[in-house]
């Protein structure tokens, strides 16, 4: 049986020597504000069993992360209905998503790259009654933790300087792919990208997509298929531009976000968090990515 | 010498009996209101003689032939430095002008693309106290003609649909190639588009552009290189995806706009304006291109 | 335990009474010959137990399902080298792929698109002194079958008619990513598409990536890091454009040819091959693709 | 009048000073061994009176240049029917003429473009028995002048480096828009490329393209309106991903080759040529375009 915990505090003591941490993301402002220094990492097993290292209850913004949530709730508002308006290819491209937008005639490449979340959140909108209090009540429920909230200081300085996510919702607005306004769809997009979590929080939420669609309060949220689906997407689709590289390196579906978190898991096995601020040139923590190789190169237990 | 008045007369008979007048353009519901089959040409020469057959003296809305004027404008202002901010490359591709706008960091292709027209509405606006005021006494000026006004109800109509105009200007501010606000420029571009004028006015007002900068009123508001460079712009950029076509089939520069207007000119010898509302698959005029191509096949009168 | 015979059972009487096959390769004149009625499937588990239904031993044309076995030898022959001459990123695009190599720089997006098979293909040739010879022996090695063998009137054809082929080797030299001459180049790729296999062959080839990299003769031809590797590729990259649809649906790592086949695995339980000659839009065989979804769903085996 | 003979003193006086020379075409071998501080310049004007300075008189590969000479004689041997072959629209884009070709279903942009040039060899080889020793004919008749000559090792020297254009040429042939093979209109094509001649060689045989379709010899080889649209296509489409700034800045109709040479003309006025072998960044002769510039803004005779 694999000693967890010996290999948490393994890549916490590799990580604390690693001087190179990659860059913080410096686009929105109150994000560049985070000590470059932080590192956590927090897993769970099936038996809900928890292993941690390093700043592993330190909140910060999950971001692209809650790009999972909205679409796990979005389905299960209108189930595959959804795919009409969303594909789940990945993107490929690293420098014209919104001219791939253009050429597709307004259907996002997959959920995960910005204008696929914000047909996502538009999903939310038109199905909810107050959607942010909804959302946010639907993310407590499947974390079974009744503390987790949005940030209103980092929503209101995304809004000031997300003129590109603008351009995407605006564009969507052309082809007809948003049915509520741009600013109501990016309100709550920018208040789902707000979403404060720790690493333990976090590896504890994503124990439903685990433990085929049952979270930790045992409620099912999806079916397995469902779950099955949105593991697929997270593995070809939840690395930005790097998503062929973190299956290729190590082997696991999972998601990033520019706050630096990044969440992996094994079906039926574990899921884990990691945090380290720095990105690398892609958008992924530097550190995120290195201990995540090094975890399921150490215990053999990529999907692969 | 040629009898300009025979040609025109000529033209309008052709044009008359065309039963095939394209699509009016319906994504700007005010501009969907028009008589599809109104057709006017006026033609002026270097001794201010002026010839017209048709609706000649009907107005309508001017849009993107607008793009012209806020260069002249702008070019008054700042002169050269205006090319750091947008270029002047015809665009070439139908199919992703935000594309090439993210490929190329947000410097548009050519002023006469929408990004390109969005900047130098900027540049007005940022160095003009009174934007919509002075740019329309502008226009009134170098028209020699104080009844030329802008179309509000046309402006609102755009405001509400123009969503891919929003995307175009979100993305410039992302690349910080945009100095005002979003919501300012756009209501200025808006504005200059709902210009309302007759082919008579039209003619008239590009007179300029034939006459070494030199406007009816005898101000000069161009060096003649400016006006050469505005005159290659036109050729080479006028006609949306259809410029090389254009220079192919009437061999003149000019420039159309979605309300079915066209005006080309030959330097020191005409300008002539047609006004046809339904559009070719480009989105130019299709009564417009034929009279075009017609009169400088009957009158030998291309710049090639 | 899975009751596999009778699992495969059902998917064969399924495609038996199914209509819709989709449209046979017509692009190469020597594949357009087979009979689209065709259906074979075959599956070997962990223990070398072998189930199969319909035509699971008739050999077909397995094109591009031997770009895994060039990778294989050549990450055997080179290691990770050879990752700075081709990329493992999904290529997403399904219009231009000779655009990508032309933006990239001549750097292939991943090994099973075709310039990144011609480039592992040029790998091989720079590195074996008979390359044909030797590729065939080393896929007889893995199959452990020696009657494996190429079809050259397949060969043959292909090279007739291989301009687009002919078109990203030539871009690929022009950007020096291709060692050796065009023509021998394509003369051993056209070679290691028109491998002949049944599925039952495939599937015992393939024995090797689900067997941490120890193939049937119990050589071992691959580290556990280096097979994790090619089945993270071949789940992001090993569909074309439905790369993102097939792990969505069937939930495996897998690899299609035009063929008609496809091979499809589960890493320490199984590998299962299909063949079906019509293909889908995407190119991908049709009945396989609903043969491979069928087997995930109802055994609930996928990797997610 | 217009002292021509003064302004090209002046101009070559201004060239012998500029240091600043750009870069010699380095990727045909052959090419790479001109001397980089050669200058010359002719102009011819409709009275067939010659004005010259400097290397005027020195033999040079003419290159793309060649492509007007290809074009005139398809038109002459196919009419309009080669545009469903090749568009008339510029092509825009520095980085994807492949793409482009792909994305247009092999339908080249414009005829100046190296795919849509390969395309209107294709057609003169379709028509002609002897097709190399006729195109020459058909030369040296419009100069009116035996001495003009491919270089042979010009030629061979492309053909060994030119993987690009076969990389195109394939292209073409995998959309059905090639009719002969890709080695026989490859070897014309290089040696159209290789046709040598001097500047004031150029100018004359252009004479053809400033008086209506009548050359030196009184032949008419093409109607008023075919001059019109190669003069159109010229200024729209001659100078690669510089036409734009060639209209801007010169305002004439013109066309260049990577081996340094341009020529450009005023309808009814006159024809020039230039030779500097140094290019700058976008393939065009930088001295060249100097010169041009500088005769257009001192004579001021632009078409615009």
């Amino acid at each position: 049986m694999i000693d967890f915990q010996h290999v948490l505090d393994t890549i916490h003591q590799t990580a604390q020597k690693t001087d190179d941490r990659g860059k913080i993301a410096d686009y929105i402002p109150e994000l560049a504000k985070v000590d470059k220094y932080k590192f956590g990492i927090h897993l769970v097993n099936m038996n809900q069993e928890n292993f941690s290292a390093g700043d592993s209850n330190e909140r910060f913004s999950i971001q692209s992360i809650s790009k999972v949530f909205t679409l796990t709730m979005a389905l299960g508002l209108i189930g595959e209905k959804l795919w009409t308006r969303v594909d789940v290819e990945p993107s490929g491209d690293p420098f014209n998503h919104l001219s791939l937008l253009e050429f597709e005639k307004g259907i996002p490449r997959n959920p995960f790259i910005n204008p696929g979340a914000i047909v996502v959140a538009d999903v939310l909108i038109s199905h909810l009654k107050n959607p942010k209090d909804e959302f946010l009540a639907f993310v407590r429920n499947i974390a079974d933790d009744e503390t987790i909230d949005y940030n209103s200081t980092v929503a209101a300085s995304e809004k000031q300087t997300g003129f590109h996510n603008y351009a995407a919702a605006n564009l969507l607005k052309s082809f007809k792919n948003l049915e509520n306004d741009v600013e109501t769809v990016l309100d709550f997009y920018f208040h789902q990208c707000s979403l404060t979590m720790s690493c333990a929080q976090l590896a504890n939420t994503f124990y439903l997509y685990i433990n085929n669609g049952r979270c930790r309060r045992k409620n099912t949220h999806l079916t397995s298929g469902q779950v099955k689906r949105i593991n697929a997407l997270m593995l070809t689709c939840g690395f930005y531009d790097e998503a062929g590289e973190f299956a290729f390196e190590v082997g696991l579906p999972g998601k990033s976000g520019v706050g630096g978190g990044i969440v992996a898991l094994h079906p039926n096995k574990f899921c884990v968090a990691t945090w380290s601020p720095g990105l690398n040139e892609k958008g992924n923590s530097k550190l995120g990515m290195l201990a995540l190789e090094k975890l399921t190169t150490e215990t053999e237990l990529s999907i692969f």
